[in-house]
């Protein structure tokens, strides 16, 4: 079966700094004709920054949209044009201060298809040095050293609600387990 | 450090079918003021459906915002009012014709809270049991049925491109390991 949907019309609603809005008119497979509301983002990274003790590197900040206060790993929206590895590293020192030596990538995943292009791609952030004075004075972001062995419990306790934080953190310790 | 937002103002831009937008102004901690645009969902579920097997019965599915099909959990959108559990239990038949017995919680998340509101909750579902003609025809949905360490091993290549896939099997498959 050929499930793709072909787009009919396609209308802008919002152009925005983060996200913009589109409305498509699209051909099911069927034939028949349906809508799909779009959101349109460039991209984001986020990076496990895990320090040689096995602790993790995250950051307490407000969520407007969820309109509480999220732990979670580093994060950010990618550049216009910007490569994923050199925004991982970027938004890692701007958020905590820290500076990799290796970033290997864990994996890249749309978070929300149904109605949203953004794809995140996200790092694990290793031989990590902190830089005193490198971290961006507009973030109102506050630094968690957490053991990624608490990380876990954490998780399946349901304390982190934040999706790349669970993938993310999730991965490196599988990753790790398997000794790779 | 207090690190919430106060909303000074809020313009709604788009109300539509499966999400909504709007601008809000924010005062942040230092007193100076930033927009922030909020994608307003009402919320989604995810299920791992776990087979005696070991097997996880998933979903490929055209998804228009990605421009491409994708191999996922199988998921939906909360009906207005609905119980996530309910939600899981007639996304599961719609989307696939499985029937669990037991639906278990294993955690609920932001997906994107950088700008938007969507809470996930993902379930693992066991006691599979299929009922024929239970799926729902207008679903452009093709099951697919796979081992869960190969699903383990698709998301360390990078061959599954769905944050809720990543996170609902990584954690459903620690759970397994640790017995619980």
């Amino acid at each position: 079966m050929d499930l793709v949907e072909k787009i009919i019309e396609s209308k802008r609603i919002y152009d925005g700094k983060v996200v913009s809005l589109r409305v498509d008119t699209v051909r099911l497979p069927d034939g028949k004709d349906a809508t799909r509301e779009i959101v349109e983002h460039r991209g984001a990274v986020a990076i496990v920054p895990l320090l040689d003790s096995r602790q993790v590197v995250m950051v307490r900040q407000y969520r407007q949209a969820a309109g509480e206060t999220l732990l979670e790993i580093p994060a950010g929206t990618l550049d216009p044009g910007e490569d994923p590895e050199a925004c991982a590293r970027r938004e890692l020192i701007e958020e905590t201060g820290y500076e990799a030596r290796e970033m290997t990538r864990l994996f890249s995943s749309y978070l929300s298809p149904g109605y949203s292009n953004e794809m995140l791609h996200t790092y694990l952030a290793t031989g990590l040095t902190e830089k005193t004075g490198r971290r961006d004075a507009d973030e109102f972001v506050e630094v968690a050293i957490v053991e990624l062995d608490e990380v876990m419990d954490m998780i399946r306790r349901g304390d982190i609600k934040d999706a790349k934080t669970i993938c993310g953190c999730l991965l490196a310790e599988s990753l790790l387990r398997a000794g790779k």
